[in-house]
């Protein structure tokens, strides 16, 4: 990898300079093919109703207010560190075709937010909350959060229809279409079957080692949530479709995949703890919201496993007691913060954030990844598993 | 259109006759496709989890117990009419893609009975109720309806994505695949925006001429519920992706979506006659049912609107009273039927779709139809409007 750093920055003050780079501008061109996309798809909304215009209005606030837009950010990255031109005629239809990710992560959000019950979504109501308060000022018939969950259900099914759509009409050649397809349809299975596994991990359905092949089953089945709903779906298959799209040749591709499943998973790890210990000031969720939710994270597992192990009992209450307890308050949030220290969970996750991103970071570096591209995604990954937020 | 009669019949008894013809045995040769499509996608899910691979097998089980194919049948004659040869290379991509459409028909029924808080189809649990009861059965924990309802949201995804891959990896030409994605796009918003009107519609909101842009408005959006959720979706969209597979010129494709968007509708309103008037012992479903869920049909919305522009408060009342009313005796079904006789709504809904058969049967008659498809359409015409059950 060549660690350049010369990434061509915006023109210097005073006079306007050139035009500015596109890799300088990702996030902001992202958006604006994505927001274009959706104001054309509202046209063919309306001729079904206008209603139905009102609500694919609803579903573009949503995409237009969200987020670090950090899947378009590693597909962009991973296609120019294999080669992709922004200058030349492929980048247009490239840039197309990782802003349809936003869409996939509108319907997974959209989706997760009602499966959730989740209120708020940085600060603004849920999809399916703002239906269910629309339903009620307007004094509609039957049970507003049942019209409020429908629509919620209906504009995320729309959003993972038109992300399809859109990588159809990226305008890809014959060649990177074929290429590019495959990694489309296993991401979407994985960030699909990783939201599942969540569902069912959140249940407990992984304490039982009937289901899960042995003890230890929970620990195993919570990594493979953070693999296939946030590694595979956020890192691995972002870079892997850009890579695809550029035509990169089978070595790049295998680098990308080992650092984006490892970047991914220590970007999901520093999550959980942040979950628990974050500052509230920084996250901008309460102390010990994750515990209060009685999310099953790895961090939680391996605390639970050992106390187990090593026959702590007391521990092991303290935290089952905490677990989905929605009355939670500071003193039960500082006694299980206590119990994951003392069992060693946080050391251990910190241990392995430290080695995933360490052989996350070595695959890349051991690879032939195409200036400034390389800089560039030792920037994510840094970003993506030192942060507070 | 020839109204020819020809089509290769099953071969007559005794000695093992020649293969059976394709077009003989469509449905059976959908549900092959289908199934082993579901099968192969199977192996996927199981690299992410045995659990996932589970779940997946009962979204095969349900795509496998379920119904009659229209959509594909309808898409398989739209190809032949337009010159698909069953016997040529191309049938067995064309019959891919058409398959294809069962997978968008489970993510519809999966979220549809969801939304609808259907416990039961064909006899058998809803996806949400089935994983309700498995959550409650394995003593999980958490709520086992908000279990069940995340799994069925996340099938219906699954379902949603894999008919995309489906219609993607069916083997089409470049120039097939050129003239069918936009009808698969096209079709995929005007289900999601006919299912978003459904449920805005049953809300009451139609009743609303701010809304609707004047008086008659509820009828206006109960007949568009019929035009997208029901008639483009399952006869006008299908029938055209079959003609774009196949090349066909603009003159039939006009001709099959007039033909589908009348039988499609008038497919419809016989549907909403049964709801009310239908024999229980016919259509498996308890008389006046539609009466009980509040449906908000062209047949009720005529009859809502008559009452109103003649001032006929009491058949008014008896029809508001009953709509929505889960505990609607035997008594109240007979009083609500012959307040839609009175108000002439029945007789007007069979009219419409007498009229709505006679145009869409000489749309087909005037087009260029290559046989035997013209016969099997006219067919499946009077099945769909004719109907019992």
């Amino acid at each position: 990898m060549s660690l350049d750093t010369a990434g061509p920055g915006a023109p210097a003050g005073g006079r306007p300079g050139p035009a500015p780079e596109p890799d300088d501008q990702v996030v902001a061109r992202v958006e604006a093919t994505v927001t274009a996309y959706l104001q054309r798809r509202r046209a063919e909304a309306e001729q079904v109703h206008p209603a139905f215009a009102g609500a694919a209005d609803v579903l573009a606030d949503f995409v237009r207010a969200g987020g670090k837009r950090l899947r378009p950010t590693f597909a962009w990255w991973g296609w120019r560190g294999a080669g992709g031109d922004p200058h030349g005629p492929d980048a247009e239809p490239a840039l197309s075709a990782v802003s349809a990710l936003e869409l996939i992560q509108a319907c997974a959000l959209v989706h997760d937010d009602l499966i959730d019950a989740s209120d708020t979504r940085r600060g603004r109501p849920t999809v399916h909350v703002e239906f269910t308060d629309r339903h009620r000022r307007a004094g509609l018939a039957g049970p507003s959060a049942r019209y409020g969950d429908a629509v919620a259900i209906l504009l995320g099914d729309l959003a993972l229809a038109w992300a399809d759509d859109m990588l159809a009409e990226a305008g890809l050649g014959g060649a990177a279409w074929s290429r590019a397809r495959p990694v489309w349809s296993a991401m979407r299975t994985e960030m699909l079957g990783g939201q599942f596994l969540d569902s069912w991990c959140q249940a407990g359905a992984g304490d039982d080692p009937a289901r899960t092949g042995g003890p230890g089953g929970a620990i195993e089945a919570a990594l493979r949530v953070c693999r296939f709903k946030t590694a595979a779906y956020t890192v691995e298959r972002p870079l892997h479709l850009g890579a695809a799209l550029a035509g990169a040749d089978p070595d790049l591709v295998a680098a990308y995949r080992r650092f984006g499943a490892d970047i991914g998973v220590a970007f999901q790890l520093r999550d959980d703890l942040l979950g628990v210990f974050g500052d509230p000031g920084v996250t901008g969720k309460p102390a010990g919201d994750d515990l209060r939710e009685g999310k099953r994270t790895v961090l939680v597992e391996l605390a639970l496993d050992a106390a187990r192990r090593t026959g702590r009992a007391s521990e092991h209450a303290v935290l089952t007691d905490a677990l989905g307890d929605p009355l939670l308050d500071a003193g039960g949030v500082d006694r299980a913060r206590e119990a994951l220290h003392a069992l060693g969970a946080v050391d251990e996750v910190e241990r392995r954030i430290a080695r995933l991103t360490e052989s996350g970071l070595a695959a890349l570096t051991a690879a032939q990844v195409a200036p400034p591209a390389g800089t560039r995604l030792v920037e994510l990954a840094h970003t993506a598993t030192r942060r507070s937020s």
